[in-house]
């Protein structure tokens, strides 16, 4: 039920010719409250899209009734004419559902560089078919709408006492921290506050889709983003609620990384016995962005070389001649030497662990990644052509 | 002529198995003097290989008076029994040249975690043999002995006022700053101090081989050594000998990029307009390590999107809305928005250029980097096996 399981919420999705399949292209979640609470984590690439830089704005009092999200064109470097394109979005949604513009986010996903005037056309005409198209049971054709090199919709429910989450996801390439091509809106009919809503979002994406490194290459257009209608009546536990945001959160995100563009493993790796999270972090990312370690786990060869190499790389707390490293379950080096062989490692399987001990600390973290694959050149090669 | 070119050296290559293919894989190279001055520059990496160990310390005094280098095992990550056959390297060449152990400098590039006693007794075996080789002429045959999946040997020679330099290089893969699966060894028979030795190559290294970003995983073994004999009885101009060393270095890092494994295209990444050479260096980089740029390069498709995405990710001062980037030529973007349109860049040749101008200063640098392709990935995923 994606978007649409807790109550107070409508969505729908569209076909307006944004994607050349014909397949659904906008997509409108709409917030019927009573309370109209939003909070937003954008993308930290400075290079920000148009509709980031309407939605950054539009989200500081708090407040979102609705949001639009289109495929088809990022509308990135567009120039003022993107801009006014997606102000032009927010005015049109906001006309018709008797709302403040500024209380309508906006996001766009597609080919950098796209958002002409037939893009325009179409992202209006798809607001306009999305709000009269608005259902209790539209979030699965949202979560669709929002597809694009994804092969499958992404969505996730959580049901608490007396409240739910729902939420979607898009997202196949460019996942890296801060974030990814990724646009997530997650719902709920919990009683939270501006500030509760606010802080339960960037504590659950600092441990969930920032920890997911597919590629190394951090999006224009990334948006998460939390909606809360209060309509169950239910004030949440906080702590529990935050728990089940970041169950929520980290599910879409195995979602990506399992969809990720060409890849043929998800890849776990874990940092444990780190000095701090933050080292833990740093080293598990370093070994998730080197093509290296990436593409001999294509080949289904335990490289453990590489993930030291790559660790040695990082400027965090640990003994590059104490270290040990597991994969899929067996030890393949300890205190700078190799330990189990080669061939006891089967890497065969989709799933894959690392697992690294800097043995230093107590502090642990999980960095999600994927292989570099055939594949993955290949999408990556002929995407804008 | 590579390494045997100046006055006062000589050098061997030698095949005592460590390549499966009988290829030479043991070279030797011997400075006879008069000065046996010595200088190298070592990875930044933590992760250090034996001979790295080893050759940082031995470095100290200035002096060297023979290198040892092999091909077929990194000595990395195998532990005292690995620092040990480093140290009986240097020994047993120290006592077949009458020299101090000390005075010898040890490098070795292949598999990391590869270096048992097999391999220890066929580096033994190779400094003998390649002792009892040196000549004047054994150059290209000890550049021919450093190559591990390089597809050519790289040589380079430069005739100054009455002194010469001769270089050879190997590396094709983990190719980035500081330094890359690369070995270099320099000589010259120019008469240098240490202190000119070591500041000389340190500068001409800055804006050569720390510039040559392939793939942006950093190795464990990388060493670039220069040797001064003095045999040529002439005391250089410093400022013309810095600059024909940055020629030598520059010329080699090159034949590098061209050699890179798997790459279809040598990409120079130059950025003009730069607040500082820091700047320029950090969003060449960033843009040289973003695998989505990398493989739309490989696919000749001039997706200046991903350009401005990658050096949006960066802290250098610049407008993102306010940069111009042109491919082969031709201006694809500027002011933050598209320009010439995408079918007027051919990026069929192998040599490409991306031109990036942030129009905020004057300082400038160029990055050299390669593209992502199959047969990046299939060479990396099968090379261990």
């Amino acid at each position: 039920m994606s978007v649409t399981a807790p109550q107070g919420f409508e969505a729908a999705g569209v076909a307006v010719g944004l994607k050349s399949t014909g397949k659904p292209d906008v997509a409108v979640v709409v917030n019927r409250g009573p309370l109209k609470v939003g909070a937003a984590v954008f993308t930290a690439n400075r290079a920000k899209a148009n509709p980031i830089l309407w939605s950054e704005q539009a989200i500081k009092d708090g407040v979102v009734e609705a949001i639009v999200l289109n495929s088809g064109g990022a509308n990135c470097f567009t120039g003022s004419f993107g801009f006014q394109t997606t102000h032009q979005t927010a005015e049109r949604a906001a006309e018709l559902l008797g709302v403040s513009a500024g209380d309508v986010q906006v996001c766009s996903t597609g080919l950098i560089g796209a958002g002409d005037e037939v893009f325009r056309g179409k992202v209006l005409t798809g607001v306009e078919q999305g709000v009269a198209a608005l259902s209790r049971d539209g979030g699965l054709t949202a979560a669709e709408a929002i597809m694009t090199t994804d092969s499958r919709a992404k969505t996730s429910t959580y049901t608490g006492d007396g409240w739910t989450i729902g939420g979607m996801a898009k997202g196949a390439g460019m996942l890296a921290p801060g974030l990814a091509t990724m646009l997530v809106v997650i719902t709920t009919d919990a009683i939270l506050t501006t500030e509760e809503a606010d802080a339960h979002l960037r504590a659950a994406t600092h441990v969930s889709f920032d920890r997911l490194d597919s590629d190394g290459c951090m999006s224009t257009n990334d948006q998460v983003t939390l909606l809360a209608s209060g309509a169950s009546g239910v004030t949440p536990d906080p702590a529990s609620f935050r728990s089940a945001l970041v169950d929520v959160c980290t599910d879409l995100a195995l979602q990506l990384q399992a969809d990720a563009e060409g890849a043929s493993h998800d890849i776990g790796i874990q940092v444990i016995g780190a000095a701090s999270e933050e080292d833990a972090v740093e080293v598990g990312r370093s070994v998730a962005r080197n093509n290296l370690f990436k593409a001999a786990i294509f080949g289904n060869d335990p490289n453990w070389g590489r993930v030291l190499a790559a660790i040695g790389t990082t400027d965090a707390a640990f003994d590059p001649y104490d270290v040990d490293v597991w994969m899929n379950g067996v030890r393949v080096c300890t205190e700078g030497g190799p330990d189990a062989p080669r061939d006891a490692v089967d890497l065969t399987p989709r799933s894959t662990s690392v697992l690294i001990d800097l043995k230093i600390g107590d502090a642990q973290a999980m960095i999600l990644t994927n292989d570099l694959t055939h594949d993955y050149v290949h999408e990556n090669s002929a995407y804008s052509s």
